[in-house]
């Protein structure tokens, strides 16, 4: 699956949207939000999405499946900066029999700053690749 | 630019490389190092690779100049444990008059584990683009 | 200032509680939280104390005064896990004219996981200490 | 045991010392290393005095071992900068049949930036308190 690196900018085309606020220990010495620092804001607005979808992740993992990152990709366009308050947006934009990716598009009061892609492979605890859970397989994709 | 999705796995493709061991505080409940501690790997070996140039990330910053992060990307191909020793491979493929791309190899034991590329943009301490330093701007690319 | 190291473990002691969702990203290979991700808790919990006191602490930043972190002490009795929602209690429990004192309780399910007790120092942007904001000296102590 | 809050400031008096280099992902706003990026240090630091001591922690954790942390305790007096090498100091202050104690005494350049100290218990892979490893029951304990 190839990884996609244009997720839309226009937040009508995300299904779901999770709200996180700038912590001060995730801003750098230029005074704005670190770059590694964005990548758990989507792995919460994931967790999220997974539970407003009616799958807590806890409870996928205890039933022996996790979702590994295979990939992850941020664009940073606008600085995020302490105490900001952010909107991520998530969608599932492309799909495999094991793997699926999700996009996301990161605005403060309507301001894009940022978008970002992760691929997710369905693993068991073991590790080893295994089929999506069957909700997963039905969700219409947003178009990207 | 383009971001480019295929630094090469042949370490003889890098110019320089940067030691790391990972730490317990990384790792995460999958029991392997969590995807977000990457990033840091990749900056800690990017400001290694500038003062092996003999331009060190301080006296830039000093200058006035500070590399941005424009856009990371990271491949995760093998898990990273607790206490690997892992080399990361720094090269730069790409360059405009303001902006740089550096590819990034992290091996464990000669072990493929994960590639990476960061796209930095030059900018003023005032966050406005500037170009970037003579230096850099004569740097052999790596072809890809 | 002495540092004091029994914050009471009774929620009733405290003015203000604020709430945090773990993240995957803070848990660590033992499978529970890791003890460095605490600090960010107490001060996500700390920033929202100061801006339900009607003091945001970006308002102070802003004035010029940052509040330092002088001490910071955590005592681990029941381990913390991925989803967990913690209710994290402040109180103020000393002060001198330029420093002062915060105790955390940090409760799941009314399960007491965590105390803490931070020492900041009022500091003036070029790092000098100052005086506490006029507000800040006439809070109600916690009798810890 | 009671948590000892004054680590010595002579290095002389520590044992061991682990070097680390300040990352950028550790400064935050106000130019300076984020306080709970210090509890890192303190950990990678007392992994590598335990492999120095011959009994790395993956071999303990393999055996079955792990050391939780009970309390970690911070005294923060000049800040550390991006790029600063740390020399982290480590010794062995009290112990008991099942927990020990470390201190640490950090410094730049001969110059004393923070103290700290940290109480481990050993607990078996299912949580449970157990005995110290022989080894640790037999070492010299530094005096605080």
């Amino acid at each position: 699956m190839r990884l996609a690196l244009d997720p839309p900018v226009d937040p009508l085309a995300y299904s779901f949207a999770h709200r996180v606020r700038v912590r001060f220990a995730e801003t750098d010495a230029m005074g704005i939000v670190h770059h590694a620092a964005y990548l758990p804001y989507l792995e919460e607005a994931r967790v999220s999405w997974l539970r407003a979808m009616g799958h807590p992740y806890t409870e996928t993992r205890t039933d022996g499946v996790d979702f590994s990152v295979v990939e992850a990709w941020v664009r940073y366009r606008k600085p995020l900066r302490f105490d900001d308050v952010v909107d991520v947006h998530v969608a599932m934009g492309a799909r495999t029999p094991t793997t699926f990716q999700l996009g996301y598009l990161l605005r403060v009061d309507d301001v894009v700053c940022a978008t970002g892609v992760t691929v997710h492979g369905a693993v068991t605890t073991a590790g080893r690749p295994t089929r999506l859970p069957g909700w997963m397989a039905e969700i219409d994709l947003a178009s990207f």
